[in-house]
């Protein structure tokens, strides 16, 4: 009790939060201590893999329900009653608790009002001889920054501990009005503003493939949830990179929609309310382990999401024949490398050739490379303009008023000014539009008369400059903010690991540094400030990017790029 | 010379534009006195309508030009060579010249760029044997505030005289690239403020059908020049209502799509540049005799749209079958009356169920009266609000740096205040959102599981409380301001004119006035203060409403309505 007195506030509040959470974990699901690894995770002790650990723990049973089932087949399996929901549900939330020890990605474990949901949904499946809805049993995961009646949206903030949600997220009554169920929230960075997903409440999410790599962010815990089988599918929120940058650090696959595809609203409040209508808007989007189970879940989604959420319009998202931009129909798809602010590493540098060439392959895609456009370059800039216009000024508050400290990669970073005036705001508005208007050149072509055609139907680029880095290492937000700022949305592919050859790929930094992040990137591959052994074993991922509220679009293209890439379509015909 | 020294700075600039003005209509178009009419109007010398002014000038040939082609059967005629561009330019031209001398509506003529452009046209199709696109020798005209290179865009202020614009507006390159001719731009209010299209350099545009009564704004000249046949198509501008009012005004259709559909940039810069990206962004609109004229030119702007503008999208606009959200696929529309701001004025009220029951007759439609959203009552404050956030600044300097006078709309309702601070703004956004959330509630039903089903299709609505008000006694901005502020589609039918029976539908003001907006309204109605024979004639209008970006289900919509209304479409298939 004396103690107590003298702690910072925030301090027993993180106490009491984490003993809760581990009280949601059934003591049946505790994993031998012979499993858990070493803390810190230390270079000497050799690959810091924590992948294989559930399959030496869960039922051959409960390792075929999580590991064997895309989403159309586990909904099939369960509309027909191979299994039932609660087994489905059970087995995931088992998988997730092991996850979850081993990397620390959860927050708000639900899994008892997950068993709950799954024998409501037996029952209804029972009485009705039909499902509730196309989603019916689909284990589900969210970030934290998604708003569950009855649950915290703390985001790892002791200030926004033990005040429970009122009402659920758009996102969340859209996904459980068609059958989807919720088996735990993940966790994020503090103020959800760096890359490696660690707070003062819920300490540090792990990257399961190499600990010593970041699980990066915010939506880190998703990235993890996915990349363990926690979860067949994640929501996360992407303003920077937020559910790129977790998904290319943990290997699965990510979309980043537009504006208005998905529900946004009923999220964690930690900027000045509708700060976001005056800068930028960030978005939620999906994360799974292949392309088709993103596809599936947003045809579902998408068509219903204007009902839902009043920042959505409707759509269609189907998939189907791809109507290239090319004379003959082909699919046409340009290759942007350097974004003119980091220098590509050169396994990312490989790679975007290694995709490029497959995709040369196939008798229907053209492949071009495309020259940095000043706008992309430029971007950036005004991106990190517009994503502090309310200077911080509510996090501060929030962080003071439990006597906080910031985590070690925000305490050179982040910054309390007052809010931009208007006058500044316009001013970076009226550059954005500048610079969407050049941006927009790349994708059609002029005759001489006047007349515009679409020349590109999509861009392969890199999702960072660099591997996936060392934790605190992640710096180069360029390469996913733009696509935000633009409202293009932008997917991502992972598509080989990092092998022992690419570390050999040299150093070919001749020019001088293009920026002080090309300086933080730079120093990922050199050898005086890293050990390129640190990489073996991530993965490496590209990104695809198509024009704003193309959504369907990139649906369609990514399935066409990763069945050439990956050697499942390499037939003339494309994907009907 | 004595005298100049004593004018205003804006006099004589004024004087030198109406002279470069009068200069651009050939003599030969020059129409004699006899039928110039009275200036200024008087309720005592009867009717008002300058509407056959024209048949009694133009040639035979002009005439059938001008009044018996529909978009399409106009282009095909071109395409066919029945009649040459020239011709049919020449023809427009001549009756556009005759329009504005009766009602002052063009501020910037361009027939001899038009005849040279029509030449170009011509000598294409000799050349290809083909048309330049699909809009080959359309006749358009656009609001002038859309820039065209080498054109002032004043808007009627001294200090954007003389100011030629650098390029074009992308609209308009995107209309040229398709083959359309522009003959001419058209007047606005001055700071396209007020609902009458006045200005101190151009001058006050006048109701074709009812010189006493107002021509609408802020697109008040293009309202008259669809109406006077000068154009086929023209081109507005919408943020308070400026494309549907003025085509209220003078009885000719009008649609205000979606932001993201048609391409706004290269305007006219009245408030500071990117203020709308952070209160509220007004839209581009056509303006047309009929709903097929228009959807025939949307049918091939909006699926091009997102290669000319920044601030668009790839869309389908395309004309089909309309499979609506009744049970047994009928289209169902929602009766919105009163907006709980203004009372209806009976003809309103009646026009409104006029329509209702016309399609009440029509198997595949479903009628159902919508009570008034709260939200629908509330967004105008909020919307008034979002309009004004940059504090009419630069507006204030334009004025003064001319010493210009405001017209006298203005003289009550223009304030310089300074810009609104963001903490401000971003309260008014999240109101924003908070009201189109609850606005979002009326298209869509929820079962007892929480799955949600569109239950409306579109709602048709007034376009404003009273029928076409006399001159400066326009006032009633909610009924139209708030879908733009929702950002919803809205065009608009007229139906039929005002007649004497109209006249004795009686004065149902038995409750309190709702508001100081509903006090100016119900004097538009109450004898001691109007004399309502001043409406026969006038146009009555109903305006249709969709959901955002569902632009062309508001085409397909209006369509269907039109021809039941009209007796079109009494048939039990809809259309295809």
């Amino acid at each position: 009790m004396a103690n107590t007195s003298l702690e910072a506030p925030w301090v027993p509040i993180t106490r009491r939060k984490q003993g809760d959470r581990d009280a949601c974990i059934p003591t049946q699901w505790h994993i031998p201590s012979l499993y858990l690894p070493k803390d810190p995770p230390r270079f000497e002790d050799g690959l810091q893999s924590v992948l294989d650990v559930p399959s030496k723990i869960l039922s051959q049973e409960e390792i075929k329900i999580t590991e064997d089932y895309t989403v159309a087949t586990l909904l099939e399996a369960i509309s027909r009653k191979t299994f039932s929901t609660e087994k489905v549900i059970d087995a995931f939330c088992h998988r997730a608790a092991v996850a979850h020890q081993l990397t620390n990605c959860l927050t708000e474990p639900l899994f008892m009002q997950a068993a709950e949901r799954a024998r409501f949904l037996d029952q209804y499946l029972e009485e009705h001889g039909s499902t509730l809805g196309p989603l019916h049993g689909l284990p589900v995961s969210v970030k934290d920054t998604f708003d569950i009646k009855g649950v915290d949206s703390s985001t790892g903030l002791a200030a926004l501990c033990f005040k429970p949600a009122d009402k659920n997220a758009p996102l969340v009554d859209l996904l459980l009005s068609l059958g989807a169920v919720i088996l735990a929230k993940t966790n994020v960075p503090q103020a959800l503003s760096s890359l490696d997903s660690i707070n003062n409440v819920f300490g540090r999410t792990m990257n399961p493939a190499n600990r010593l790599c970041t699980a990066g962010g915010s939506s880190g815990g998703e990235g993890v949830m996915v990349a363990m089988k926690g979860s067949l599918v994640g929501f996360g929120t992407d303003l920077g990179g937020s559910v790129r940058i977790p998904a290319m650090a943990n290997g699965v696959y990510s979309f980043k929609p537009s504006n208005l595809r998905l529900p946004y609203g009923g999220q964690a409040v930690l900027v000045t309310e509708g700060t976001s209508r005056l800068g930028v808007q960030p978005v939620a989007g999906p994360l799974a382990r292949s392309i088709d189970d993103i596809n599936f879940v947003m045809q579902e989604l998408v068509p219903r999401a204007s009902l839902w959420g009043e920042d959505c319009v409707f759509g269609e998202y189907a998939q189907g024949h791809l109507q290239g931009a090319g004379p003959d129909g082909e699919v046409v798809i340009g290759v942007l490398r350097c974004d003119g602010n980091c220098t590509l590493l050169p396994p990312v540098d490989q790679i975007l050739s290694e995709v490029a060439s497959s995709l040369k392959q196939h008798p229907n895609i053209k492949v071009v490379e495309v020259s940095t456009p000043t706008a992309w370059t430029q971007s950036q800039s005004t991106m990190s303009k517009l994503m502090g216009i309310d200077g911080g000024v509510l996090m501060g508050k929030l962080l003071d008023s439990m006597q906080e400290p910031l985590v070690p990669w925000m305490q050179s970073r982040f910054r309390i000014s007052k809010p931009c005036p208007l006058t500044e705001v316009t001013q970076l508005q009226t550059r954005r539009a500048e610079l969407e208007n050049e941006m927009l050149q790349i994708w059609s072509e002029v005759d001489k008369y006047g007349r515009r055609t679409r020349k590109l139907d999509a861009i392969i680029c890199p999702v960072a400059p660099h591997p996936v880095p060392e934790i605190e290492r992640y710096d180069a937000l360029g390469y996913t903010s733009s696509f935000v700022m633009f409202d293009y949305p932008a997917g991502t592919i992972p598509i080989r690991d990092v092998v022992e050859q690419d570390l050999h790929l040299g150093q070919p930094f001749e020019g001088e540094s293009l920026s002080s992040w090309d300086d933080s990137c730079r120093a990922l591959w050199d050898e005086k400030t890293v050990n390129r052994k640190v990489y073996l074993g991530t993965p490496l991922s590209v990104q695809v990017v198509v024009p704003r509220l193309e959504d369907e679009k990139l649906g369609r293209v990514m399935a066409l790029i990763d069945g050439v890439v990956k050697g499942r379509s390499t037939s003339p015909k494309l994907p009907e």
